[in-house]
């Protein structure tokens, strides 16, 4: 909140001078208390909104009878999704009218643990873009995973008091929760006992289940698909977040939801959008046009991206045009494009026509440094025989991947192998290999399987350190030696994304920061991106039923069904236990 | 907010026993979060609401299709304005289905400073209604007010940081807020500091003042008495309070600024509401019930009357039907009655048909003990001598009533004296001398005036110690026999009102705490009052155009237009300065 001796000093400067900063004129004001656009003036001073009248200003802009709303919050983001540092998301969301964010970061946590979650605090914070955290409550996703951390609430409470953390991440363990396990209930009482927000992600649950969650303290949910899912949650006091991201587009579904009861408690939120999404549609602007356009009103619309993001949170000085709110805020001509040609942060003028134009933050930051490094040192070399797959009774359990979905089926098939019982690339034509890579301790685990040729690669292999939940490498490819050139390619850039082909690099997308961001410029990320994306859809016709490199990020996250591969071997989620390959085992 | 200790202990006991304390079947339960009311169960545990299922329960209850309801909020309120303790109070209005007051104590502070806000907290607590209190933040109303204490920031802030406390009263020196008086910003700066709740009362104010009320951080008024006034507010992101009290009756007035986006900012309250009034047309559920009657759909009255409140001064536990919720609330019948066959709180069955079945507290409390002899003791004496009124050029300053209102008239007229110059009641037919004695610090001012003959008393006089804001000893007379026997009266009562006639007492009502309130019980209260009411208004036909005894109440608070009479004499504001009675000086 914004200081009261900052008030005080803004007062007593106006009381002497009778002078403010800056006044907008004709201006479509967007009052979200009253629900109307009026005509009208706002006056700052020293980046707070002071009033509406006539007060002589330094400097006057002529609004010439645009809106002016209150910039946009993201409700909840993994803003390692987009692929890009805090730092440079907030240069690249900000000229969409985005000011406010609620990030999970828990990606980076799954990484990197506490020393993660802080680099993204400290990168924030040299940025415009307000962002406050909500400390991952699941990590790793599972007990037995290898990912880089494992985080109690003891580990959670150094950070808890932390003036930019609101509170307790998406508790995705709802089993934990009903089952009142300990771990789980000593992070929620670890919020609770603060004061502060425990966010939800709970799809399907309903009836005594959700009872029980929401009794626990849970206030929040963007995992609704349904509208009944949402009007069950709704009923229940919590906050429904209509998501629109690069994967998950709920929002025009959840519509229904919203009238004049319910509306303050649905809030605009991504949860995962990649840099070239954002760049080629919008951020949070992009849901309110989309809000608009399947006939949501623009106060409303705005009010689900503002003001009750603000006071779900609790954010009093944020959210609306009023007197003692932050002079946040847009200019824009119409809710058809929703795209703002100003954006205004503590009165400052920050992008035009969607172009950042604040000053850049040129300082190098130490623990961006150091997790870099960390990041390059924790990698280990696979050797060629580290690849070889046993299946002498021919039978093996292969992945199948499914159209446009997260989900895989468990596929027991007949395969060739040499004489020593090794699978062979030669007589299992289209057949990949797939391999998941340790990453985070050195512990040499590589766990391997066979994917379903209908995922399409050929004379090649890609690889990515991006794969939930726990972010080790996974790679796949038709023969070893492109397989073991992705990784020597990965351990290179200190993670990211990389396709090769006869040893040659295709295309990559160097992600320093934890094998899951850049620090380089969102149009650099976005177009390293593209191209991969080119590639693989245009050239390797990979997996042309849906997301090539996402579908591959979530090959290795065992809570999602049937069959996955973690850096330990196969995952059954059906039966809760690893598998062999060899099917007869 | 419910200890998350609780929470656990409610969870565990679910999960080992499978059974609950308590479940109402058969409910339309209002549902403030879609705005409906919906058929179901509602399940309580250890006196919190855990869900909506049919689970096992010790008890059920069938609610024969009555409405459930949330317990009510009264969003402003001088607990003293009821003339009873905290506990009577909460006694009287529970029944009513009223279970949160946010109470401001301005009145027992005016009177006992700290002491008297910590006596209203101690008593608060042994009751079942849930008190927030607000410090009071003007106290005394004006600089040079003979109150009983001066409340600074620095003593407000011995309490601030009290459990019960959640922020800072009304603002009423708004020209303090605008100046930036020191001592006003400092108490502002305490709140916010604290983040705290800042309440408000500036009616009247609106452009670019309103802008720098609004910005000093005040967020509530309820001092509106026209939707403009209301909607000036609400636009600025104020909570707006819906008045309906014993004198004040806005809140119908007021409901054309109810609409789908302001109805969030819009509370009710009663501010000032007395016993017997209560008694006669109920508390909080009167409003609701008004509003109703009104046009407003039950649903919305309900929500202006819980959840807003709640979410308003920040109360997640509160105001609505949902897991995690106290289960405070109340069944009944119709919105025509609006009076609840019966009221639970947390979890427990308080009051029945009107009547509250609680037990009782019967500690004796030595806060109370104190206070009452502390009072008894700083009443001084008044002498025949010190009622003697000069006015040698018989030309007198009278203060002449309003109908219907807090205002009087300055109104010079020609008066009778004896051969001092003394005014003498023979030859003044009909005008009354005033007196207004200083009764906290035995300074021995006592200011004397004349009330203009309209206000009608004859043979005898009236005396209260319920004179706002100082509370010091007001009593009007047609002679000095009984003007002294009144104030005998009140010294041996140590406060309270009493009417006397020839040296008779016709009724009284002693008000044993700070002369404000009683500790008996309030139906007794209200019978006393009554009697009170009835012989002024049918025996003595005093003051038949408004309320005799508030009128009179009212005659001390030099910050009301325009005449007014204080410890120190006549207090002119429109002059801003005492004046003498003799008009020519």
């Amino acid at each position: 909140m914004i200081d009261y001796k900052k008030i005080q000093n803004i007062m007593q400067d106006i009381k002497n001078t009778q002078e403010i900063d800056l006044r907008i004129d004709n201006a479509k004001i967007a009052d979200v208390y009253r629900g109307i656009f009026f005509e009208g003036s706002v006056c700052v001073h020293q980046g707070v909104i002071v009033g509406f009248s006539q007060m002589k200003a330094k400097k006057v802009i002529d609004a010439n009878n645009a809106y002016l709303v209150p910039n946009f919050f993201d409700g909840h983001v993994h803003i390692e999704s987009s692929m890009l540092s805090p730092e440079k998301f907030a240069e690249l969301v900000i000229p969409f009218g985005t000011g406010t964010v609620i990030a999970d970061p828990h990606e980076i946590a799954n990484v990197k643990g506490l020393e993660g979650i802080r680099f993204m605090i400290e990168s924030a914070k040299q940025s415009l873009l307000d962002v406050k955290f909500m400390l991952p409550s699941c990590v790793p996703a599972l007990p037995f995973e290898d990912a880089g951390a494992n985080l109690f609430a003891v580990d959670l409470a150094e950070l808890i008091d932390n003036e930019n953390v609101y509170g307790l991440g998406e508790m995705m363990n709802v089993p934990g929760v009903l089952m009142q396990d300990s771990s789980v209930i000593e992070k929620l009482a670890l919020a609770r006992d603060k004061q502060k927000m425990i966010d939800g992600h709970s799809p399907n649950l309903d009836g005594a289940n959700l009872d029980m969650y929401v009794l626990a303290g849970v206030r929040t949910d963007h995992e609704c698909t349904t509208v009944a899912e949402a009007m069950d949650r709704i009923q229940r006091g919590m906050y429904v977040m209509l998501r629109e991201g690069s994967a998950a587009h709920d929002l025009v579904n959840l519509l229904p939801v919203v009238n004049e009861h319910t509306i303050k408690n649905c809030l605009l939120c991504t949860d995962d959008k990649q840099c070239a999404d954002i760049l080629k549609r919008g951020h949070i602007n992009d849901s309110v046009r989309l809000a608009i356009a399947h006939g949501i009103a623009p106060i409303d619309a705005i009010k689900m991206a503002t003001i009750n993001v603000a006071e779900a949170y609790g954010l009093k000085d944020k959210g609306a045009i009023a007197p003692g709110k932050e002079a946040s805020f847009m200019l824009l001509k119409d809710f058809e494009n929703c795209m703002p040609y100003a954006v205004y942060i503590n009165g400052e003028l920050v992008a035009e026509n969607g172009k950042y134009i604040a000053k850049h933050n040129d300082e190098k930051s130490i623990l961006l440094e150091e997790l870099t490094k960390s990041m390059q040192e924790s990698m280990q070399t696979i050797l060629p025989q580290e690849l070889i797959l046993s299946i002498p009774s021919k039978k093996a359990r292969v992945i199948r991947v499914l159209p446009h979905s997260l989900l895989t089926k468990c596929e027991v098939m007949d395969i060739a192998t040499d004489e020593q019982g090794n699978f062979v690339f030669e007589q299992n034509k289209g057949m990949l290999k797939l391999a998941v890579v340790e990453r985070h301790k050195k512990t040499g685990k590589v766990g391997l399987g066979l994917l379903h040729f209908e995922y399409g690669l050929q004379n090649g292999a890609i690889a990515t350190t991006i794969a939930h939940d726990s972010h080790n490498i996974v790679v796949a490819g038709d023969n070893d030696a492109d397989i073991l050139f992705a990784l020597q390619e990965i351990e290179k850039m200190g993670g990211g994304i990389v396709m090769v082909s006869h040893g040659n690099v295709l295309a990559k997308l160097p992600l320093n920061i934890g094998g899951l961001m850049s620090s380089a410029e969102p149009q650099e990320v976005a177009n390293a991106l593209q191209k991969l994306y080119t590639l693989a859809k245009d050239h390797y016709k990979i997996w042309e039923k849906a997301d090539a490199f996402m579908t591959l990020s979530f090959l290795a996250l065992p809570v999602i069904p049937d069959l996955k591969l973690t850096p330990q071997g196969l995952f059954d989620i059906t039966k809760f236990s690893f598998v062999d390959i060899d099917a007869t085992k």
